[in-house]
């Protein structure tokens, strides 16, 4: 080990971004393994605006493994971050670190112990798919560290798949599929990508981030609660999904925005049946997320065809999609029905990319009071402050190294 | 006909209680004759609180048939309206008004037009089931006037059922199924009792009357929606809900409140979930809904055991049913969650029975504002103004003549 007997330490750092489901996962088969009832569908979120970054050093100084999470130490005794780096150690092969000249063996990289610091560049409490960036990230930071090859395609997702299920997802970019499997051991259960995000080059995602008054359920318990006792859940997933996944990837491969809006938002919304249907009921929408899904169903109501789809995880936030060429009009109808709370900057208001922005030619916050009122929207309703703030996104790459 | 060539009249006045519940119907399978996918089951309210009084009378002065509905009148040519008159009049008989002497044969009936005066004694717009009452009212009222007997038990109740499904359940009293049926001319999707209310009469119901800012989806339409749309309404009709009917009959036999309110909440509760999974999303229940939901759950896992059961119609008012002995409770947690708007009369806040607001020990608006915190409830948010009023009652008789 080492060049010579002085201390040293080796590091890597990558990103890895959120990913939204457009096809739902909710519930396990086996909890332990994190294996799904059913296959889902996700978009990989652009790294710029929604991505964990995460650094992985290693030195024969350090006493145990830790983690720091957005500046503060975690523990990682929970199950599943033993898991993880158990998986990743197993598979850890003999590396020569290019700019010390440090050479660490297989057999080295069970004892060494691991610092990882790892930060969101979004509000980790916004609800925004958090622990899937940064297991995803955890993971394949790791993995570059220890120089892992995948035995089989899909391996580095069945590890990110045991810290949270929808991490799989955010390892590749566009549009990615977490094939369910049928094996007992999990060997199946991969992410495997469907369309680069180059594909989808015209889509662009707003995620408008709503304030909650009430504690959420997390999904790792709702799925629990939903399983043992939502009869619809296991109809939606044995005989409900099968023909959405089938019908997502025709839509996808067409690059069909129609079949597309309509399968999303069908699905977010059955997934939400299926909390409600779950003893005692789970909302994770609230009558703000209503009032998105309004405007979005009245806009393409009033146009004849979708010109927007939505999407809600487990929490109020909306995730909506849109063609570049429509993503202006979406802006309008969002600034116009939820205009800034009182003495908040625009620039506070819609982060991320200004692209949408610019379409409307909005720069000052008087430009959004001046906005005609969409022909289908109701007279507005002056100064809710419903919304926290607005993000404009697209679709991104997957898990890269920063280096 | 008549005594002399002189004018005469002759009426009967009836009234016919509001109906909700416990299972719920929600999708028709033939439009017309108003045959429902699955069977029901509901409680007849106590027509004290919630019912409506309708005078029909005839004479040979009268030109056409006419409706008035709370003062205003209506018109009759709407299908609903023809189907249930012309049902009745091919079952008049030959009658003989006690008081005048008058004698009416089955012929006259043919010719004879209608006056009909119904009134509600609660709010029509309150999305208390008014169309139940009104159209069990306006059959029983006529048949009454028209002297019919059923030539099979529960005719009436397919003619009440042409008017509004849920209707046919709102002639019988206490706890009554609504008999999907399987014939095609719907003579066997009757309305059948299965407990008198005075088997139930420790039973109490508090209907927390929710301001709601939207403007619904009427249950005539949302429910086509779902039929069309819903793939979770299909499942539930065919596979979830005979089940459901069959354990809510032996709740109700054995008198199990445990049983009754798990499944109650449960059904309440998958219904909206159909209605959330239609295309677009149908949504009845809001934040205050949800808060009621909270209020109860949070309670009934305080205790341990099931202390009360809510139920939503379609619309956000929440229908809570309760053991007498814990009536006061429930009032109690109600009125401390959701206290009075500034400057509302106690006796306009909390309508219907004062058994509860007795057992409670309030008598002034001051009584309100001491309440305890229940040890289950959050701390108090005060003075939402969330609800309008509540109403307390209990199950009662079914249709019935006032002379």
């Amino acid at each position: 080990m080492g060049t010579d007997g002085s201390a040293w330490i080796v590091s890597r750092t990558a990103r890895a971004p959120s990913n939204i489901a457009v096809i739902k996962y909710w519930g396990k088969r086996d909890e332990d393994l994190i294996l799904p009832l059913n296959s889902s569908i996700s978009v990989t979120l652009d790294p710029n605006d929604l991505s964990a970054t995460t650094t992985v050093s290693t030195s024969p100084d350090f006493d145990a493994d830790r983690l720091w999470l957005n500046d503060k130490e975690v523990s990682l005794s929970s199950h599943r971050y033993v898991s993880c780096l158990k998986e990743l150690r197993d598979r850890a092969t003999d590396v020569k670190d290019e700019k010390t000249g440090i050479v660490i063996t297989k057999e080295d990289w069970k004892h060494l112990k691991l610092h990882i610091v790892s930060k969101n560049n979004f509000p980790t409490a916004a609800g925004l798919a958090s622990s899937a960036a940064g297991f995803a990230c955890l993971v394949f930071t790791v993995a570059q560290l220890m120089g892992i090859k995948e035995s089989f395609p899909g391996e580095l997702s069945t590890i990110a798949r045991r810290g949270s299920g929808s991490a799989c997802r955010s390892l590749h970019g566009g549009f990615v599929k977490w094939e369910m499997g049928k094996r007992d051991d999990g060997k199946d259960s991969i992410a495997v990508p469907l369309a680069e995000h180059h594909e989808w080059d015209d889509l662009r995602i707003v995620i408008c981030v709503v304030s909650s008054r009430q504690k959420e359920v997390s999904s790792t318990s709702g799925m629990q609660e939903s399983v043992q006792t939502s009869p619809l859940l296991h109809y939606r997933a044995k005989e409900v999904v099968p023909k959405r996944i089938t019908e997502m990837e025709e839509a996808l491969s067409k690059r069909d925005f129609s079949s597309f809006a309509k399968l999303t938002c069908a699905d977010s919304n059955q997934f939400h049946a299926t909390c409600l249907d779950t003893s005692p009921p789970i909302f994770y929408m609230n009558d703000t997320s209503r009032r998105i899904i309004g405007l979005v169903e009245r806009w393409n109501k009033s146009e004849g065809s979708p010109q927007a789809a939505y999407t809600f995880d487990a929490g109020p936030n909306a995730v909506i999609f849109v063609p570049q060429k429509s993503g202006g009009a979406l802006l309008h109808r969002l600034l116009y029905e939820f205009p800034p709370p009182e003495g908040m900057n625009l620039s506070s208001y819609v982060v991320g990319s200004t692209e949408l922005l610019e379409a409307l030619g909005i720069d000052k916050l008087e430009d959004i009071r001046s906005l005609e009122r969409p022909i289908e929207s109701p007279k507005r309703d002056e100064g809710h402050g419903e919304l926290a703030y607005l993000i404009c996104t697209r679709p991104g790459n997957g898990a890269s190294l920063c280096e």
